[in-house]
């Protein structure tokens, strides 16, 4: 099978959590070693991201930045969240990442993360592989 | 035909335009019910984005919120713009998007928005359809 | 060969590079004239979008503006550069563009940058064509 889904448990409101692993293991059942993985989140109030991995302060800096960024208006939106649906837009919401014999090519400090902003929640996240002609 | 080109009229500076169903409706004329749907807007004062359509007051607080995060600085392009080339490149300039059964799969709260930073104008949209192997 | 390697060296702290031309001379190497160009940027403090090129002040106030909305925080990372972290995740990693007749189909104002956001560095970019079917 060349799609299917993730799951991923968030634990606080605002947190990057590390799913490289998670998103390598989908490659086992792929079709071919060679293609495009590509990862959607269909929620509207994370987003996907890739970025470093080494040194988790880098995660916390993140957050602390968008915190900064995204201001706290009197936004109309009842439920409250709207700053959470900013950054989901600031983030995006999927991501192609190329596939090199059953591998993810990534930089050597690349991470792919799951940018949860209005939790803890559990997500879904669904993927595709594009096997190479 | 797997691609062509979509209209988008936009009637105010700045706001983010459900175009769901117009994208949808680009799935009649493909080759197979089952693929990726691939949207690019080629203007640079604009972008492409995934988030919450359920509620309208979304849309607004996103507006004032990119409005906000992008200052009003002594920019040196002419054209007084500059803060709409900022959004775009905030937002991204394309969306792939996971077609399966004819339908674009989405999450239950995501639709599909064109996002006008520089308007009102009348837009054209690219779109191709990869359908699967 | 329908996948390679781009190098781009940066030559200030923070710097839109037009990598346009660079990027169509990869398609000559392509085993068809149509079909979708994926770039990938292996660097966490760098990244990839479509803007304008005409007028070069546009570079220069979007490095303005991303330096204005990113606050130079007390962040924890040691390295000092998680600004340049934080505007990677803003920019996005890779880009996918339409390839018609050989060449990027893009908008009239629009070219491809690479965003250095921590150099100057002679920075790797990969990519990789998906001929149509």
């Amino acid at each position: 099978m060349n799609k299917g889904t993730l799951q991923v448990t968030t634990s606080a409101q605002k947190e990057l959590i590390d799913i490289t692993h998670k998103v390598s293991t989908t490659l086992n059942q792929c079709s071919s070693h060679t293609g495009i993985l590509y990862l959607f989140n269909p929620h509207t109030t994370a987003g996907l991201t890739i970025n470093e991995g080494a040194d988790p302060d880098v995660q916390t800096d993140i957050i602390s930045g968008l915190s900064a960024i995204v201001p706290q208006l009197n936004f109309r939106h009842a439920e409250g969240n709207s700053p959470a649906h900013i950054m989901t837009l600031l983030t995006g919401s999927s991501l192609t990442i190329q596939v090199e014999n059953g591998q993810l090519h990534l930089g050597t400090w690349q991470r792919v993360f799951f940018c949860e902003y209005d939790g803890p929640r559990t997500r879904s996240l669904n993927w595709k592989f594009l096997p190479d002609l």
